[in-house]
């Protein structure tokens, strides 16, 4: 099973080799999502245009796929950064925002993530469940599903695609090649704050980016999305200052805070 | 007259209900204006896709359309989706953002404004008269005039369209069949950050989506947001921590905040 | 040499004449290089349709471009809109995001700068670098060189271009008419901040607004940074609240704390 002590190992790695994650994300949450990526010491870069998105990845150690804000253009960047990554062998991560919500964002995400076998597919459990089940209507881009719903569909979504899926909720879960891993870190509060999904995906880019294990990577990116949620709510007063702590408790996180209160159980 | 517990009937009905906001808006705001959707109950999507917008409005309870940051992609955008609203017969809110500024922005602004018969226009006094009478130059997008000078626009312009029209500025005044309505909440820091007219737009659509009394809707967004900025400028040190400290005051408030401090006045 | 009382000068002017400062700038920055403009009292406009960029450009006072996020489409924009800030006789100011990191990147700042003079050219080292010597690669949107390493291509820069050019890193130079200046000011925790950089840019240009000695406003833009970033990392737990009392702090700033705090050096 993952530790504390595997996911702090991995958090180091990152801030000391400082990986350059190349973000297609949407525009509700760049400034947050290369916020974040700073604060734990990776290194951001947004770039969507056809011209340069293969050039982009080919500097970068993840690509990271957001389809929050999509549009016709922009998909055919994705889809060029995509094979450039598997080219390159680096790892790519997919954030399906909003599957289910249109027949569009449900056809893109499920063309990206069955010709690109993403290393890592994160999404809250309305949109886990309109990819594997190839049915399933949310509401908008937020769930209205608790995370344990969404286990059979993110199992399919597994055999499916071979990818790590992450099922993202009250409960966090991971589902890959150890079975499924429950993470039970996090705050109700991250729900008020905009863009803290997608964030939780831009770190699994970055934990991805230096280690093979993708299972690993995800659950410790959950793990330390949902502690630095927790730390930030003991001195939030509503959202807007959560927004501020969090990424605070991201850039100020030590092993001892990961290996006190990380919780993370084997189904 | 509209009374501090009808505004409190309706941020509760905003709370429990959590309706889907569609939001067709600009870069600059997409992250605070979806932020502070979050903060008072609601569910925020931004989504301007051509191939999906009519979908995203048909699972939504209110559209806000915002011409901050436009573009010839995203007009054609916002009437697909306005149609779709009409059809639906949703609410739409439409932000007239710099309308004045460039002929461009004036006249995308007219034909929305005067194609589908929007719930409510929400601007400041500058863009107002830009609309209403015309003409009308303005600086930027930052207005120049007091908020009174634009009444006789507004006026107009509620004649021409039949929608509910909100001048925003250090009195913010709401015309419609009710007549004229000020509301005297607020703070000047408010001016100095970002946004924060968008926000009341987006907050207007979120109001426009619980009642059918648009008018009542748009006098309520209004005292919410100036109540919140009255709140957060007494722990305010400068615009930062005013849009953290505002968005904590929408996510905190209470009925009694309402009622002690709102400000309503017949006109 | 500039001195503090002429920095405290031109911001002075700024806060006085609120110039109309319109950027055409990417999505992760427009929020907070829109609110720092507001904090130091310029007003910001983001624009970018080909259908107004010219109308929009003839009411302002200057323009900035920052091609942190570029696509096609905005080339064209940022042509038309430096065409007529040429035939306006405002200053354009050129923050070559990435250039260096992939061709387009590299290829579409170089001819802005070789076909539009732009008054001020603010970049990190690697990008300096890979425009001045026309070679150098850049890690992504981080430099990975010390500013003095840049020095030498900044002087070429400024003898093709006649550009003051502003490399920003530990210390921050400014080569021009004058000579090189070196502005000490800033803290690390800047570069943990998403953004600081086009910050820095947008700030230029609300300096060389106010001022027609380019030089002496770049110097006076990027001491006004580094003065509020050290005020503000004073009270900065990380980056979040670094960002937040940033801004409150550029608001707030006075003459004493800019002539007490000013590292400024000839070289």
């Amino acid at each position: 099973m993952v530790t504390g002590e595997d996911i702090w190992m991995d958090f180091s790695a990152v801030r000391e080799n400082c990986p350059l994650i190349h973000n297609i994300t949407n525009y509700v949450v760049m400034n947050t999502t290369a916020n974040a990526l700073l604060a734990i010491g990776a290194s951001p870069v947004m770039a969507h245009a056809e011209e340069e998105v293969a050039d982009m990845v080919s500097i970068a150690k993840a690509l990271v796929i957001n389809i929050g804000t999509l549009s016709g253009h922009w998909v055919k960047s994705m889809v060029k950064a995509a094979e450039r990554a598997r080219e390159m062998n680096i790892p790519i991560v997919v954030d399906p925002v909003g599957a289910g919500a249109t027949p569009f964002r449900t056809q893109v995400a499920l063309e990206l993530i069955e010709e690109f076998s993403p290393a890592i597919i994160r999404g809250n459990p309305s949109e886990i469940i309109s990819l594997g089940m190839e049915r399933g209507k949310t509401k908008g881009v937020d769930s209205t599903e608790p995370s344990h719903r969404a286990l059979e569909a993110a199992a399919r979504l597994v055999e499916k695609t071979g990818a790590v899926v992450c099922v993202s909720g009250e409960i966090d879960y991971i589902i890959g090649s150890r079975g499924k891993t429950a993470v039970k870190n996090g705050h109700p509060l991250m729900t008020r704050v905009t863009g803290l999904g997608c964030t939780a995906t831009a770190l699994c880019g970055a934990f991805a980016a230096v280690t093979p294990d993708f299972e690993r990577a995800a659950i410790g990116a959950m793990a330390v999305m949902g502690i630095a949620g927790e730390m930030a709510a003991i001195k939030a007063q509503g959202p807007g200052s959560m927004q501020m702590h969090f990424l605070d408790c991201l850039y100020q996180m030590t092993e001892q805070d990961i290996v006190m209160r990380v919780k993370i159980e084997s189904l």
